[in-house]
């Protein structure tokens, strides 16, 4: 932990407890992203249907550590570095929730393909391996928050814009694949909205990452590019 | 305001002038999917290139609301309704800078379009019609962040509704059109990511008016239905 040693014991258990409950947040939603992939992959039908239904516990989770947060805010008033870590957390769970919700329109996806029963997914190793990068770049951005690593951080940038890329190359693909067999269209859709779900999860991954670089350095990195990130790091 | 009357007037200020910043962002963010939309119709390079630059604004206000927020709480140690305003204040902004990003990747499809030539743009009337429903949504959602308005919190959420299903007929219609004439399958996908992002800024709006039930009532409403808002509002 960076911060200074509070007089309040109090206040370090509260941060302590905000931050492994985040970070098991974070394991639920690596856990769900995991499984609609799983579930995309072999159409195992009771596992798609879990996802959708474990939905509601991410967002429980998130509305939780909200509360928490306020209460350490209005309670311990914390100035600084302790504000700081408050503020990132409040705005890491945000985007730990809509990567969850991500994962259930992916187990929606893959509800809709195996209920009309169309077994063979244009593009599905493509989307294996893209989803890997973004699998990784959650868990690192959760390693990242967890110990203030800004190596990580910058390294979930850079992926970012891997994820965009084999992305666009998924949508070209897919959109040659769609000419060649129009009554593939439907299917190619539901895929192509796959892809999108898994470069938004490389998104929120990528905002996560930059909180931590606010955290560390109290410098405000959203918006900026991975050169710009990188330098400063270096300072 | 809700709040009651301070000790320090310079905290009413502070709060006050945070207020008008985010309204002012909200005015920009309007202008900016107003824009996006406009160019896209007219195919005005002049408008398409200004959203796209302008997203830097967007992003700078965040930051700088963002800030003071920050200052706010470590300056005035707000508790209760103040906390939860500003809280509010710092999650509008986040979904605002999102509305934006939308606004601008309307702006880049709309360059894709006319670059290309493609001047015949399948279900464009539809895709204006939904795009006045969420554009009247953001208007709600400061509307009701500006007054503190429950009712109209509640309208939005039940226009979401709306624009989700638009938005699925939308993308049934393009399906069918591809299947029709397999040469404007790039222009349709273009134009279904365009409806996607539409749908996305009622998603926004809809997470704004959520905000604010929460900050009157002091009771959490996000991933609720509007039922259940409803409900929660006339209690």
């Amino acid at each position: 932990m960076v911060h200074k040693e509070h007089i309040s014991k109090q206040f370090d258990a509260d941060l302590e407890e905000v931050r492994t409950r985040v970070l098991q947040m974070g394991g639920f939603v690596e856990e769900q992203i995991e499984h609609a992939i799983e579930a995309l992959t072999n159409g195992n039908e009771k596992l798609i249907e879990q996802v959708i239904a474990y939905d509601h516990r991410v967002n429980a989770m998130e509305v939780a550590i909200d509360e928490i947060c306020n209460q350490i805010i209005a309670r311990r008033q914390p100035t600084a570095g302790d504000l700081r870590m408050i503020m990132m957390v409040i705005k890491t769970i945000t985007d730990l929730e809509r990567i969850g919700d991500e994962a259930e329109k992916i187990a929606r996806m893959a509800r809709l393909i195996y209920a009309a029963d169309r077994m063979h997914m244009p593009r599905f190793i493509e989307i294996k391996h893209v989803a890997c990068i973004a699998m990784d770049m959650v868990h690192k951005a959760l390693d990242s928050f967890a110990r203030l690593d800004l190596n990580t951080a910058a390294q979930i940038v850079r992926q970012d814009e891997l994820v965009d890329e084999e992305f666009r190359s998924i949508m070209r693909q897919l959109i040659t694949f769609m000419m060649e067999d129009p009554r593939k269209i439907s299917t190619s859709i539901e895929i192509l909205f796959i892809a999108k779900a898994i470069e938004r999860i490389g998104d929120h991954a990528k905002n996560m990452s930059e909180y931590v670089v606010y955290m560390v350095k109290g410098k405000d990195v959203r918006h900026v590019t991975a050169d710009e990130i990188e330098r400063e790091i270096r300072e």
